[in-house]
């Protein structure tokens, strides 16, 4: 593997790839704007998928399957969601291929196997889902329906970029049905929370609890809950949304309950879905110019084990030692790798794992074996330290906690130190130009000015933070009244 | 929830629909050919799942993702692949849909988004992943290289059949590269041995493990190995398949490795799946006229606890015995729920439960309190027990056991007794007619007869027995030589 990674300050974009690329996360495809996700990316999406799965589970969801393809005409039904998604999807339109008659050996659409009906390839799902609602629905006994499901989903995006914008990415996606108003917002709230608390928690990752203005809402949304969390070069990442869609897809496919009053009504929804993405957010807040830096609770490999030995002989006592290191981590659910390939140095397999991003390298040599220590590595704040092999597992597993809250730390100073505020337009300009991060700032509530500040400077609103308080104020661009601030950043 | 399930002697067929629909596995969609796997099916569909998954990584494997759309000009490289799979592929065409100047409020596909190439719906990976392999391998260092990828695939069925045979699918496809022939060959059966291991054991489906002969082998393989089971109409069903693949896509690909000796040779590949599928084995395989049978080990809920009581009283001192025991059961690995629900009675709940396979069921009433036992019912045997409160959990945990062991006995007993032998074609008829199950009998090794066998019975051959022995004897249908006998069975 070549150790060369642009650095941040060169190219954070190009930074970005190498890391994505060498560090063996997911690869570019054959197919525009998809991509291969590696076995390496893919532990890692296994570890967040399996947490979260749990989360859902512990708060009382389920999983199901729903179809990939969704008929064109419950595609549109629910007019906004169809207009938000209509621009980009893939669709089928032939079940067959046919021996091209032009040209041997090659294949052509089949005329004759056209489909009555188009179909879209979800980009979501709500459509399906509520078309399949309407038959699990008839009183209030049948809510609430609390379904999530894990999925691939098609968005026929322009530009793309590894994780952060494929044009299929892996997803989950919760589906939930109430009888009330109030118990749909508490769901939608709830949701936000685990997003907040796995994202936090899990990947290390701050993030900022908001609503988002109408210009961002979720095409068929009432409301759109957020957590937005900061990359390194100070541009805001969209982490997580959860969705309050009212009546909208109730009443587009005729779903009703008759409640203890025996009254017919229209069923509350639901949504809410994190994806691959987050990978990205990870790559882009922890790492550094060497590689990866992945936080110890969902990082596929935690420890590595790394032999430094001359000839059989140092090798068989290292083996020895090694071999009854393993077992004992293990025990304490440490994720552990012994090393011992033969074919490269010591110094190449240092810089490999680097790259990936593997939390804890414990170094064994000859001379360790006599001294009875090891010498421990931290990848984020590359540490060194010798320590003693007595009860090393619990000096390792301590240090895995240890290193987990320095990752979120340093990236919630990072969070922190850019958060201003901007009063004035040209001091609103200069902070996103010259510091980036997030500007809080008042905004006089309309599409339009949050239209107009975009263009002027590519900044958006982030969210509408849920835990801001109100304040009098007047707006950054228009000077109207405001009752709020708000959070501007450049986002990805 | 109604009880009333067609019963197997007078439409085996509908009963299986009944059995799938009533026990909440799965429901049809909107789509044609697709279904929606409800919660209670996809449970049963991840306890699998996490079985395998767990299998192929003891054997080595990784998991990775690739992209759901083949591109035409891979799809159609290996072209026995392209041959066997372009008559029942979705096709993406275009990317976007607009608003129709005709309709209002309805969308059309926007003719100037038009794809250049046109993108397949994967029926099968091979052709995606191969085209990625090329670029992880360049050396004999680089293999093998074991991933598996778990996915939804689309095959346009003209004829569907929930779980058995559905338009879209969920399943998992392994796609092994192997620097020789020996290798590769080994792989194979390895993952074939896995397969039988997980059906038999897990999911108490007793199977044989054969080789297909070239009518039923996979396009684009060498040689398809397979497990078929047996379902209690007398029709096989092909319960999972590995394909030692050869050089075929190595060479559709141009995929090549220097080898020690410093020469370029192209790889050696393997593929093998199961899918959702085998939710219909199970189903049809197990259960009776009352409902699903579900073996214990992969059942969704091993056992329910339902109270029986009159006013809140007894209830209130059986909730306080049942929380005894909950943590009991739990603590032993057992998944158990408690339905105290009010809404309904025991009789509704025994026949819920009945219908959806629950392995065992308790009962607890107030007499039982006064008499420290509980009523005890098996759902495969329906037998009845009274047993001692002490110790319950254990007593569960080897019932469970029992259970397994007992369903997959009376699978293979009734498999064995529909094993057959025809040396003369009358015969052979006759047992396919009167009998079904595998008709075992001697066939001269052509893809003519076999197809004209097939014309004349609706038999195909299933497999040609990996144990089977070697014996001379004339085929069944031309009276030409033979070396071995193979198995005739209709199938699904």
């Amino acid at each position: 593997m070549s150790k060369e990674i642009t650095s941040r300050e060169s190219d954070y974009s190009q930074w970005y790839n190498d890391l994505v690329i060498k560090g063996g996360l997911a690869d570019y495809s054959a197919v525009r704007g998809c991509m291969v996700i590696k076995p390496y990316g893919f532990a890692l999406w296994e570890n967040m998928r399996d947490v979260l799965d749990k989360m859902f589970k512990d708060t009382g969801h389920q999983n199901a399957y729903f179809p990939l393809f969704v008929p064109k005409s419950l595609f549109e039904a629910e007019e906004k969601n169809a207009e938000g998604f209509a621009k980009e999807c893939a669709v089928v339109t032939h079940y067959r291929l046919k021996t091209d008659p032009q040209s041997k050996g090659k294949l052509m659409v089949d005329p004759e196997a056209k489909l009555e009906e188009e179909l879209v390839v979800r980009p979501t799902s709500e459509a399906i889902i509520w078309n399949t609602y309407k038959g699990w629905i008839q009183s209030y006994r049948d809510l609430p329906i609390l379904v999530n499901q894990w999925a691939n989903v098609v968005r026929w995006e322009m530009r793309t970029r590894l994780f952060l914008r494929t044009a299929e990415f892996l997803w989950q996606e919760g589906h939930t049905a109430h009888a009330t108003s109030e118990e749909a917002v508490e769901e939608t709230k709830k949701m936000l929370d685990v997003y907040a608390d796995f994202v936090e928690n899990w990947m290390a990752l701050p993030v900022i609890k908001g609503v988002k203005s109408e210009n961002e809402r979720f095409a068929g949304a009432v409301d759109t809950y957020c957590i937005e969390a900061l990359m390194q070069d100070g541009k805001a990442l969209q982490a997580g949304t959860s969705h309050f869609l009212g009546q909208n897809f109730a009443k587009a496919f005729d779903v009703k309950f008759s409640d203890r009053d025996n009254k017919l009504h229209y069923v509350w929804a639901t949504s809410w879905g994190v994806s691959t993405r987050l990978i990205g957010a990870l790559v882009m807040a922890h790492s550094d110019d060497d590689g990866l830096i992945l936080p110890p609770r969902i990082a596929p490999l935690q420890v590595v084990i790394v032999p430094i030995y001359k000839g059989d002989e140092q090798k068989g006592m290292i083996d020895n030692k090694v071999n009854e290191l393993l077992p004992k981590l293990k025990a304490l659910g440490i994720r552990v790798k012994y090393d011992d390939n033969d074919n490269s140095r010591p110094g190449w397999k240092f810089a490999e794992y680097e790259m990936k991003g593997v939390p804890v390298r414990i170094a064994i040599g000859a001379r360790d074996l006599e001294n009875n220590v090891v010498e421990v590595a931290r990848r984020d704040t590359k540490q060194k330290m010798s320590v003693s092999m007595d009860a090393i597992e619990f000096y390792v597993k301590t240090l895995l906690d240890e290193i987990q809250l320095h990752i979120f730390n340093k990236a919630k100073t990072y969070r922190d130190e850019h958060i201003t505020k901007a009063d004035k337009w040209d001091d609103f300009v200069y902070l996103l130009d010259s510091k980036g991060g997030f500007v809080s700032a008042h905004w006089d509530g309309t599409a339009e000015t949050e239209e107009k500040i975009k263009e002027l400077t590519k900044a958006t609103i982030r969210c509408i933070p849920l835990d801001g308080e109100k304040e009098n104020g007047t707006c950054i661009l228009t000077g109207k009244p405001s009752e709020q601030r708000v959070l501007f950043a450049r986002a990805y």
